[in-house]
């Protein structure tokens, strides 16, 4: 991967650097690191689990990290450390883009109310609106076209990257970091079907966000119908997840991506939630629960307790119904043999 | 919840103010609202459903708007009323931050074409971008950063908050709100597969959306390969939903957050549809028929009828299914059961 | 559909232009093109596949495109060619608006780097930001509003609609679509769990976009922790799918919607993603193969095979499965069946 970075090291440099032991050619160049699989001829890469071991043999790569123990055939120059994904993440560290610095300053092509009131060494970039009674602490970053409703406030050291929205009287914490396209505070989805007709339910609540939480791109979050919608501290949500209208994640939940939270969805503290998972309105998530990606939570989940599957169930339960259904097919020719049997034995008590 | 208004009230005064009758300590001030869960020391809360009857016995609210004929213990005040959701709403009117009220005017810092026709008492926000050939509505607000693309046409009294697109020729009616992020008009999904290579079909139609509609933060409705993709009167869509090319939602249907409706699907009037649901292309929806939440629609659904389920099937099927299912397990412990006599049986008869 | 066109045309003139034979009212006046279903007096429709049949009695179409050997009842003239798809998408392309012309340039309102390396006959339009390091190929248009983060590239002839996002040492090839709101860049979801807090890993790497690819509204494409994520040439994406950190998707490869790739994911070349499908973090996914909608792939998928379900499965197995559970109401009722013929035969042989 010749990136853009204009570093050459060579593989016994490499070695070096991490203090292993190099088998093979210690002259080869290299400028980049990648995966095993994606490697190219200047790349250097690792073997960090055991899943990745069968492609050791293919890998076009100039050398591989491994663990002390590892035997096999590779092609590469192979180096031997004790951890080989701390090692290897030493060496990309020195091949990573230089990382992007953000200059304090109001940018002149920035809308900013004359009343917000802005804390020190703040950078606001190019075509960012802040609305009248917006507060903003101190450093943080809103890197362009960032959308801050009125009476929004935002902590220290934040950083939004562009086309962030707060709707209005959103608060976000400090240190918390909102990926392109975050929505904070849309309307909650609430109507009342009058004579067939849905009428609106106005949303007079808000959205709280806490300290050091992190939203991916695309990720919404809806206004409560009165209250908050609260996203806890240290809460980390993936790309494209819907937070409906008076949910609530505790602190430290992790939450992957194209998850849907209905209304009224209650999570407790140092949950973890997989992908595509839906979670029905007014649903209880207990502290360290477990939800497997793709599951549809329609009951309750105690503290503690995994579950997976649509509707979910508790780990051991489902795995025994998802190996049944599997076995579903020879149930059914063992129904058959079964109904063959019987009906041989009836006749020979004479039935017909 | 202290938030950001100043009013205060007591128990007491809440009480009177929805003519209902106080129990416990009339002088516990109040200045938000919240959930009994959430609710903090100076909140008034409700009990609206019994599944939230459990929740009394522990809230930390200052008060609670209860039922008639509610009977159990709560730390809190109850004030009883004979409709609780109806005199809380009227107290969270009081609590709920000021309604933005947007300025009509164009800002300095918008790009309008000279050919566009703007009403009167528009608002268009700064950096939103009107090209040639628009036509916008009297009343309507772009509230910042919008990109109206060519001859689109936008009706009266709309509300568009930041970063909506509508692609050229895009028609919305009257009193529609978009949400944050919300694309209309983005080409179809349409190639053919030439020698391996996927060659792009021209998406030559656009997209109608009629009057009333509410479309959640980050939706897309993507413009027709010919005619129209129509989103009709009083249609409400939730949060990242995804409408294809050529498909048509009926007046009045609603539907969630995260569904993804593929090419040319026809969805009748007042059709509910359940958050992460798939539906196949070209498949036709009946008026009032109910889908439900992550079901994946692979067959038309007849006017009326409630589906669940991936892939799909009426209600009383699927719950059939779904308990049959959960009971798989013991199926399999049963037909081990029954092998096991029958053999026995045989053994009887004399076979081995 | 009258649309924003001044063309007519009779039905008579429609047969001659596409070289077919008229039966019925050659002077029904015609100002554009719909499905059967939602085509409206003025409109030309076409009957392109046997599942549309039952709805050419109701049309309210002036005039139907037809195949030779078509025969029924239709109250619209008909017009019957050899290719009835070819022909109608000949008439619409008459009716289409006017394509939207974007003319070189760079707006005054946009936000561009000293430094950033623009090429020849490149669009840029109003509050677009580029950032220092930037480059951007010949003919390259940003319609609006793009963020294109420091030292990416873009290659010749793109087309970015307005809202798109490049982070930072983005790299994105020639002839590449993206739609509205499209993220590429954002971080990698990856933490360490410390304690019980979530400690962020640096996103050390980059996206790399090829070419003719074509991304869909609201996309998202996370950097690489280390490395590249990368988006093979002739690529397309419908909207609202997520590409995590690390991923690889081959060369003419096609997903649709709402998808979800965990990290890491290797996708081969000419793969077909259906809507809704989520894969695990580190499966491949082989050359050729298929997966059907809404599926959950938790194991590798080898070359050229069908997989669907959830968890996913090969195509027979899974159709196996399925048509089980949909028996499993009847199962159930022959196990009970079984068992009351065994009781009866134990009871013969004396047993109670």
């Amino acid at each position: 991967m010749p990136d853009d970075t204009s570093i050459k090291l060579t593989a016994g440099e490499i070695a070096q650097r991490v203090g292993g032991v190099l088998e093979g050619d210690a002259s080869r160049i290299i400028d980049g690191v990648a995966g095993l699989i994606e490697a190219c001829a200047q790349d250097l890469s690792f073997l960090g689990s055991p899943r990745y071991m069968q492609y050791m043999a293919q890998t076009a790569a100039a050398a591989v990290i491994v663990g002390q123990d590892w035997r096999g055939i590779c092609p590469a120059a192979v180096i031997r450390v004790r951890n080989p994904e701390e090692a290897f993440f030493k060496i990309a560290e020195l091949f990573r883009p230089a990382p992007v610095q953000y200059a304090p300053g109001i940018h002149a092509a920035a809308v900013i109310a004359a009343d917000a009131k802005i804390g020190r060494d703040v950078t606001i970039g190019p075509f960012c609106v802040i609305e009248p009674g917006v507060t903003i602490g101190d450093r943080s970053v809103l890197v362009a076209s960032c959308y801050i409703g009125p009476h929004s406030r935002i902590g220290d050291d934040c950083l939004f990257h562009a086309f962030v929205t707060l709707r209005e009287y959103t608060r976000v914490g400090s240190r918390t970091i909102l990926h392109n396209g975050v929505v904070l505070g849309s309307d909650g989805f609430g109507y009342n079907n009058v004579k067939g007709k849905w009428q609106k339910i106005p949303q007079l609540g808000t959205v709280v966000v806490g300290d050091d939480v992190e939203l991916g791109a695309n990720c919404t979050v809806d206004r409560a119908r009165f209250g908050v919608t609260r996203i806890g501290n240290g809460v980390k949500i993936d790309n494209l997840t819907q937070t409906a209208h008076n949910s609530h994640i505790g602190d430290d939940s992790i939450l992957a991506g194209l998850i849907g939270l209905a209304g009224s969805v209650h999570i407790g503290r140092r949950v973890r939630v997989g992908g595509q998972v839906g979670i029905n309105g007014h649903i209880r998530v207990g502290d360290d629960a477990v939800i497997g990606a793709q599951a549809g939570v329609t009951n309750d989940v105690p503290p503690g307790t995994v579950v997976f599957g649509a509707p979910a169930a508790p780990y051991d339960h489902m795995i025994d119904i998802q190996a049944s259904i599997k076995r579903l097919p020879e149930f059914k020719a063992r129904i058959m043999e079964l109904e063959r049997q019987v009906k041989e034995l009836r006749e020979r008590f004479g039935d017909k």
